[in-house]
């Protein structure tokens, strides 16, 4: 008798054993040494078909119970007694309470009032604010939080949709398994990924890069700078040191002093990059170096031309920074968040920093492509719940020129069998 | 006769063969394919004595003579009729002339009005500022540069001092050559680590601690703690990311929801540096933190019980980022570099932001040791000019505990024969 | 009516959900787009209780179905109707049938004569020859097949039971997921490797150290001799340069002409590890050294001492090699896959050669710890298939020592119980 | 008086400065903790004349005295007294005498009966055998040595021609600094480095490739099968694996099981390197498959039809391994060093196992280029005393097809300016 106070009755339905959802409810029951017993099964007799399962979950008091149920409803999992969401005012500004909900980055629902709330902007380890009169939820970075936002506390009627996994589909992000490595047909998968940025361009939707200096260092600025005129970039997430050594190398054809296009040596060749940094701080702004004509070709200078938005994020190890920086990190997060706002897919282009940045930022079901040559941080970056992302290990400098290479003979072939 | 106007007849003292300052003299010459004839050349006789050359170096024309001295000058060459430095103003704020001199992290001196003018806090990559009536000479980043700023351009005047390589030395920085690498004995180098440690700050040098999370995740924070309790740190350079997570584990005992003494993953682990974050953001501040009971061990208790400067610099992947966080980079860098002065060594541990920040400020003569575990992070760390830089390529959650180690052995030894 | 000839009812029991065997069983069929009707399903109903699922696989044509049939019985399912395994002769020496079975590293059981025959000695890519008179089947490599072997084709008849996912253990093997990282608490993962060293040596299990030289240069052959000493250690797997630089450690204190207890370089040290060699050729082999106690200490020196077998596989790259070499790689697979037999636990000490080839070798039910400074590395270790192995990305100077040191904690503690 | 015993007068020629002969010099003598005095020293007036140094080195004692000349004569520091070369016999096969003196991989003599003898086939690490009727000397292995041979011991008599710096030259091996990074213009690294495989083979020099399997997983199989159609590649040097993937590339699209055209996985692709190897077996050896029409594309059937050299050395870890295979290690280097002999250039394409083989085989006066992702393994490779070698962070699945590009367009470009 005393024990049924330590059971609940859950249900869980959708790909439960194709997406794996089943066996992470059970290893989470099990890893904190909970019981189960399976009160129902309809498994879905056929591939497309989903599946349903009702389960008792036992804990060995109270407080394990909690613990459990706390630990299978972030899996997708529902109480078969539907709860109203818990919520509790912030005592201050930026304070959430103690017993906040911290968000994943998957599409997630409060239920308040009999009915079921989509979260708005969802993004990971983040609160969720109610609120009440116009029934809308929204996910909200512990910096804008106000005082008296109603925030959810407790997992109590949330729900978390989990991805399911993609099948039988025929893009890029279902031919590799999630792993990375140096040793796959780098050739084929810049000519996959290079049909996936046309395809998604095609059908209207926003790629987003972020990228590093290693891009200009490497030779492949230069790449960069003609996805941006061909128009398969929708929009640029960097810091200083990409602007720096793209306008040095257009000033000057140097990247850190050395040439570009021979790898050799330039005179006084060190001060390169520091006068990149006063050419623009003379000029007032990169926008401004290229009204007044100093600056005509590379990266910045096709993002400025072509209209499309460009943020520059400071960090602490800056030369400079040239003025279009935006120095306080908080500021340039909000501006990151905002571009990328219902992009579709993202480009993380051989830079650490500025990736696992907006990484964080984004929903589990945009595409990520996550390029570097060293596997622990590809790794790193994948490392973050999204389903539907590949790493690369493999040198920008030679990638990028072919997926360039692979998207103009697709422009090719598309002019030709329309002319 | 014409030719005469593309030569120059310049000098050079010091240790030129044993710091191989002629070979890279001869070697600029060279590699700008211009050419030079030995005019007097008296070789140190003693290995304690110094030498002095006199060469003649002929250029091509007036332009490639002036490349071919700018080159040499900055080995530490000087031409034989002393020049006065030029020197240009600002013509607003952070706006260099064109041809300013841009640093090297060597001592550096400037000719002016028959005396030579030491340039205070040297960095890399800056321009020199002349205080005429002062006599003073500065090296200031160019966001300090104030409208009407005599700043020095071109090359002449300007002498560098460069770095003699340290000889017949005892401490760590003479026992390894500069290149970083797996395949070396660990134990042996912590220990000299740690005796060069013991030595610096017996002497009364300024050790400054540079570090990331993964001191924290490694296991290795308890480590740090202990070496501030032991007055071995006298100030901490690090940001966000390090604070939060050594206070979700003095809270909670986890790391990114990892229990630190075991490995196993906390119930609910993932809100746990959400959650650390709330804690800063309610008491107001980590010394509130300390000052209220909340926060009683960790690596940011012990800095603020022991009075040690802590500055943690913003950056965008930051969570919060706490309120202690000073999030415009530029703020932050001159936090850094106040704190930075007088440093006489630099521990790097496990991270590359800070630790490159860092590495632009320092002058050449400053001790550092930078650690990592991957090779091509300890390679460029010290790919800064510094001349008395050690990498190793280590775990940090096994090196820092045995630097304590044996900090604690010498600690006693030392108690025994003072007792 | 026609279709029925493409279709198949299959089984499978066992912890189906849990250790996600129904998930890739529906994965292969819908990777090869092929469909699938479950027509029972019966979950265990309490964590303990296992499954039964039986499933009509359907396929496009013949062959199709028999792809995806041979998809589905490696991951344990069976047809409801057995069938006998399909043999064939080999025709010659070290050729196989073409349409042999190709093993993977679990149990194996072959169905003959209406009974299911274990396969001996099971390895991963090998074939399987079964023996009729004897009813036994034993897995060979390529080169062992002889005429007239009876050797198995396709892939009916034969069942593999896939390894359970490890639950509520107590060991290192059950508190790890299976990726490895730098970012670890490293000092607990070696207080639990050393423990699950004490406990696998308590139960009388093999422990067998896989090493290469690196374990010399990172100062930690000493570690390995102690460990060795303590009886820790029943098999070491290596080659020549490690022998090499440990005999010219014992013999002269340097390992590549480095001094290991200081790292500083000896005179005329770069001849040191080629005098080493010579010494073995002039005694004529490691025990010979041993006995005319020219060698008297390190890793060689203790494996002797203490019987513990020793094996040097050859390697194009060895200097020498000295004469304990065995030079013939085909002879030392062979000797190295006798060494395994029966062993518990495996140490893969920074060496990725020996260790790949160790790991090709080993059942999936093998403890396996590897250990490497390098991520990449450490992944293509683990990316063997063996379910009970863990990787740390730690720097074996460090780590060896402090698994020592465990060790002799875990003695000392026993001792005083003891005494 | 006395103290007169332990100095010597040595003399040396040479670029001194620009090769930074002297500096090292210098500095061993200093390393040592000895003394010098520079008794005379005429330094080149011009850059292309040599210098000459005449140098007192004094030692605290006859052995240390000893120790500083032997440090020194390696740099290429002879006594002004020329001094005969000592030999010793081998008392038995394989073993060289306790003092032997061990060979660096630069040109080296012997001085003997009044003339200097150039030492032929010069490798590191191995001794040097004279003989004085023909008045020969050869570097010879340890397993080649037999009984009375007449071996150099000591370093008296022995003079190392150090290489100088290439200077003003035009090919790859001067545009790059010897440290190597994946922060460089990949794409004009590989156009430099096509010109130099051109302009190597149109002067008839003899280019070795080294490879491994992850060639043909990166996708880069069929550039490097395009290159020995060129005629670009006169011999190579590799293992199993590459040998058993590109056979399994050619026979069934499949590297380890994945298709190389599109990186999907085969069904039943697991077993298709193991039906690879069963088909060498089957046909006996390449050849006969080549012959027999059963293998008709890929590395290994370019090199057959070409008549190009390949030598497949065996390792511990080979599946199989194939017919082709030499077993043995040490027959394995003896065809290596055979085939490596007036080699002008050798490539080593991501294989750290076979590079370090032919690294030790090599005189410091070979072009080599070594390519891998892996900074840490480039800088291995690099470590070897070679001063004509490069060293490349890039992904060889898209740096070779590049390769292959410059050079067809070099091809074109002159078919063009002929026809």
């Amino acid at each position: 008798m005393i024990e049924k106070k330590y059971e609940r009755e859950i249900e869980v339905k959708g790909h439960l054993i194709d997406s794996m959802v089943l066996t992470r409810i059970f290893d989470k029951v099990m890893d904190l040494k909970g019981d189960f017993q399976v009160l129902e099964f309809i498994v879905g007799k056929r591939k497309r078909e989903s599946s349903y399962a009702r389960l008792l979950v036992k804990g060995k008091n109270q407080q394990h119970l909690y613990e459990l149920l706390e630990s299978v409803y972030r899996e997708g999992a529902q109480p078969v007694i539907l709860q109203q969401v818990m919520l509790e005012p912030a005592v201050k500004d930026m304070v959430m309470p103690d017993n906040f909900y911290s968000t994943t980055n998957n599409p997630t629902q409060v239920f308040y009032n009999n009915s079921w709330i989509d979260v708005e902007n969802i993004m990971m380890d983040k609160c969720i604010v109610l609120n009440i009169e116009k029934k809308t939820a929204i996910c909200k970075m512990i910096r804008d939080i106000r005082k008296g936002d109603l925030i959810v506390v407790g997992e109590q009627g949330v729900k978390i949709i989990p991805q399911e996994r993609p099948r039988e589909g025929i893009d890029i992000f279902q031919f590799m398994s999630s792993t990375s490595s140096s040793e796959r047909p780098t050739l084929q998968i810049a000519r996959k990924v290079a049909n996936d940025i046309y395809n998604t361009t095609m059908a209207g939707g926003k790629i987003i890069v972020v990228s590093g200096p290693v891009l200009v260092h490497s030779g492949a600025s230069a790449s960069l700078a003609k996805l941006v005129r061909m128009k398969y970039v929708h929009g640029l997430l960097t810091g200083n040191a990409l602007a720096v050594h793209d306008i040095e190398n257009a000033l000057m054809g140097t990247s850190l002093g050395m040439h570009v296009n021979d790898g050799t040596l330039a005179v006084r060749g060190h001060r390169n990059h520091m006068q990149a940094i006063n050419e623009v701080f003379k000029a007032g702004s990169l926008k401004a170096m290229v009204q007044k004509k100093i600056l005509k070709s590379g990266v910045m200078y096709e993002c400025i031309i072509n209209d499309v938005p460009l943020i520059l994020a400071g960090s602490i190890r800056d030369d400079g920074p040239n003025p279009d920086v935006i120095t306080d990190v908080v500021e340039a997060q909000i501006k990151y968040k905002l571009l990328l706002k219902d992009a579709k897919m993202v480009l993380m282009l051989s830079t650490m920093l500025h990736s696992i940045a907006v990484g964080n930022m984004l929903p589990a079901s945009i595409k990520v492509v996550a390029v570097d040559i060293s596997q622990p941080v590809v790794t790193k970056l994948l490392d973050r719940g999204t389903t539907q992302a590949i790493g690369v290990v493999t040198d920008i400098g030679t990638f990028l020129p072919m997926i360039v290479q692979c998207l103009e003979q697709i422009d090719a072939t598309r002019s030709k069998n329309r002319g």
